[in-house]
């Protein structure tokens, strides 16, 4: 996909929204786990299954609402190789369905591993005279504190693959300001860190206008994100933070540009966890996850027209 | 292990060397691969089989010179889960020949993703009632661009499990400076990094004085490593740069105290290269990587002298 691409889905859908999928087996409901664990015992593969079913089946109920999907890949990698197997499984089964799949791994290496790892998710790893499309993603969220040169190995597949890089800019967490806003000359570094995924992208904007480098940024502070927004109208914003951590339509409408364009909202325990506000066991976890994600539709509707 | 008992270990074998493991096939010597490409075919299992088979054949080679090793994640994870099966594998055989082991993930992700992640690096990850130990790595590198919150869910294990987080001061990469050397009021962003490590590790010192919250400095910025040394002088270095990136023995040695003390250098590709510059086919890999290991311990020697 590309930048473009992903505009285009969120304009059909008329829905900026991202799901994120962090799955973890407290929050899986029960009958999902008992399943798993039936067929493939306590183990670390019946664990992953049961990700697996609980993601593949959120998948399969929110495609008419959601065009993108976020995969946290620390929750998979705290299952080990099964869980990155079942997070490979999960992504194809999500591109299959048409969604943008977004990787959020927040790493950043640099040189010949930053290399490896930008072949590993967005191109095919060459055994021999076999190639392996591993994780298939469409973009990645990538932390940009080593400079350029843990971004530039990134870039090829940006410009000749229609893949995307955002950048960590300002996070949703508290504790954000501690780095990203301390003060240097006329800037902070989140604007310092804005002004490098400009430069990275510089070669690389869409027909929308927008960058295929675009920017994390979090939906809890919202003049910052007001100030970014007018400040860097070419790069395109993921936002977390929505919902469990604080994050309101009313505060994300920033993010948006005039047009209702630029930008896509993401939760995820506001819409997988959503179940659990219900009081029951999770049988209903599917009707819970799309009541949330129409909720969340309508009330960033409120204030985003996207035309 | 704990802060602590790595420095034993270097004071032990008078041997301040960490060997990076960044597989990656073609580094790999022919044997090796032809070998795990004859019994598991051209395939990810058999790619991984190859790193697991060079990986542990360095690892006992060097084990009477080098006290720790790092595992660089993202080579492994970019083999999938064969990739990640054999990190694990090789993690735990480098823990059994008495090696401190370092998880070089260079990640940043907050809340219940850190914990989650947390969890799975340093302790168990619980599937019904039975506790898996996944990676048991002794340390970890973390990017603390996220502040505080990103680093909270580690330290439980730092202050009662005697591991150790590793924090991204000064990169060894030249555009370092584009983001770390942002001059803020009278630090820079890299000196604000290493206040934070000091905070987090505030109540987490070892009896040598060095806090089980280290960092990550670059050896190919000598007279920022000289600053950060006299400057921070209870967080312990992580050294990388040296070698095959152009960081040297009269560099690195403003990396340790008086004592010979506070830092272990790190070095990859020069070591488990090492064969590739005899000009042959990596038969001797073995002989080359133990000899860069000892010249590499014989040149800092020059100038550090650990007590």
């Amino acid at each position: 996909m590309s930048i473009d691409v992903l505009q285009e889905r969120i304009r059909k859908l008329k829905s900026p929204i991202m799901v994120g999928l962090d799955p973890y087996l407290p929050i899986l409901p029960r009958h999902i786990v008992r399943d798993a664990f039936d067929e493939y015992g306590q183990t670390l593969r019946g664990a992953a299954e049961a990700y697996y079913r609980f993601c593949t089946e959120l998948l399969d109920r929110l495609s008419p609402i959601v065009p993108a999907v976020k995969l946290q890949s620390a929750c998979f990698e705290a299952l080990g190789a099964d869980g990155i197997n079942q997070m490979q499984r999960i992504s194809k089964y999500a591109k299959e369905l048409g969604y943008y799949v977004l990787m959020d791994s927040m790493r950043g290496d640099v040189g010949s591993v930053a290399e490896i790892y930008a072949q590993a998710v967005f191109g095919s790893v060459s055994v021999g005279e076999t190639a392996y499309q591993l994780y298939d993603c469409d973009g990645l969220t990538v932390n940009g504190y080593l400079g350029s040169d843990g971004i530039k190995p990134f870039l090829p597949y940006c410009k000749h693959d229609g893949k995307n890089v955002f950048i960590l800019l300002k996070t949703s967490n508290k504790s954000s300001r501690e780095v990203q806003d301390l003060l240097s000359g006329d800037r902070v570094v989140y604007t310092a860190m804005a002004d490098l995924a400009m430069r990275w992208g510089s070669d690389l904007f869409g027909k929308n206008g927008y960058s295929e480098i675009g920017a994390v940024v979090g939906a809890t502070f919202p003049q910052t994100m007001k100030l970014l927004r007018e400040k860097y109208d070419r790069l395109f914003f993921v936002v977390p933070g929505y919902g469990a951590q604080g994050g309101t339509a009313k505060n994300v409408q920033f993010a948006f540009d005039r047009f209702g364009h630029g930008a896509i909202v993401s939760a995820s325990r506001s819409i997988i966890c959503a179940w659990q506000k219900d009081g029951g066991d999770g049988e209903n976890y599917l009707d819970c996850a799309e009541e949330a994600a129409l909720k969340m539709k309508a009330d960033i509707g409120k204030y985003v027209v996207i035309l």
